[in-house]
């Protein structure tokens, strides 16, 4: 029988049926229980439950229903703030405002995040990643407040499943697993793994709805456009510097 | 009865048993099972089996032993390349070689390398996450022969446990969490966190080895350096533009 990873659908319908404390500080545990960089836990985990401040952070979640409806929005945040003034306070000179941190930081958060996403599955939540995070990461600083040493990666929203989709499709396995080295893709192999999910009913919709000859173009002219990877490129990355995680020299 | 996520340790001994092809594969599809935006899955998983090809990556984990004799070395890579050759082969115009990307890329490797943890450790094997991989990542991608639009995150060393460590601590979990806003630290709050860590017998042993007065300065002066930090902010800021990442404009 396979585990409850395979079991794993994203939920974007909830009942607005509160989470038990218990339930909601044994899946907070578990998200501690991940392997962290030094043991040094360079995350922050903020758990949004009231309802005006959900409403708050809904537009910078592009208004998904969600975020307003799921009892609790948990934005996860790559953090040395803490350890830093940890480290201040015992006259230890801290170098962790820098680009090597924000990515053992990041590490940190995003293994964190998974354990809290499976940890809530295990307890009958459904849960969905919302990649917004880092359009909108200086609008959720300042709602959130938070200071020089933290920046928002990625946001959990977590409750009680209204709906029950079915599992999404993946590329063959072949797709993402290399043995030994990397080895590079031929056109044919690229065309052999696309081949179902391009040949899905789901596709032939998609192409209907968006008015496009292929799938690859319904992300490249609709869903993930180049101005728009641009302009969240370039504005993410100013807010690295701005939270202080870009002191390189 | 706390759930598996609860009995994580980090393996740093290795039997050299194999990992039998059926129980490898699971691991791998576990892994794919994890939350990936736009369902694009942004990530290769280089598993290493061959004992001279970990031999030759264990200098990039300063030749910690474990690389040499577990039988399995995952390098979690951020991956738009694989995405890109679809886009280029189906006449549509990718625009995933900025940053915006290499953070989306990077979360869904980080939550795949999560999923392969766990499932590992239903499975009865140990593992352990290799953060030297960011300090070295330059010299990964020339032995794994990474192509531009791939950079390394993260290694994962599986296989079969012959040590078994206890639980290691974590901070409080008020440490962590921050419950509707960031509340920020008091000095007496960092105190308080940090106390029973501080006051712990493996404390006083790593204080008597490095000749320091505080725990806090063994991470400061001993541990992760000023200047090493800074010069792997540098490095693998370097690799990103190198390997595509950084194209912003």
């Amino acid at each position: 029988m396979k585990s409850i990873l395979f079991k794993h659908r994203s939920i974007r319908r909830f009942r607005s049926t509160p989470i038990p404390e218990k339930v909601l500080r044994e899946v907070l545990e578990a998200a501690t229980r991940a392997s962290t960089c030094g043991n040094m836990q360079l995350y922050s985990l903020v758990v949004t439950r009231d309802e005006a401040l959900r409403r708050r952070l809904s537009p910078c979640h592009f208004d998904q229903p969600m975020v307003a409806e799921a009892p609790c929005v948990v934005t996860v945040c790559a953090d040395v703030h803490r350890f830093t003034l940890w480290c201040e306070q015992r006259d230890a000179d801290p170098a962790y405002d820098n680009f090597a941190w924000f990515l053992n930081a990041s590490t940190d958060a995003l293994l964190a995040a998974q354990n809290l996403a499976i940890e809530a599955e295990l307890h009958g939540l459904g849960i969905c990643f919302l990649g917004t995070t880092i359009y909108t990461a200086r609008q959720i600083c300042e709602i959130l407040e938070l200071p020089a040493g933290v920046i928002p990666l990625t946001t959990v929203v977590v409750g009680y499943p209204d709906e029950e989709p079915g599992l999404t499709d993946r590329l063959p396995l072949e797709a993402v697993v290399h043995y030994e080295k990397y080895s590079d893709y031929t056109a044919a192999g690229i065309d052999e793994l696309w081949a179902e999910r391009e040949a899905s009913e789901l596709t032939r919709r998609l192409l209907d709805e968006n008015g496009l000859p292929n799938l690859a173009q319904v992300f490249t002219r609709n869903r993930y456009r180049r101005e728009d990877n641009l302009a969240i490129s370039r504005s993410y990355f100013e807010l690295l510097r701005r939270q202080g995680f870009f002191n390189n020299d």
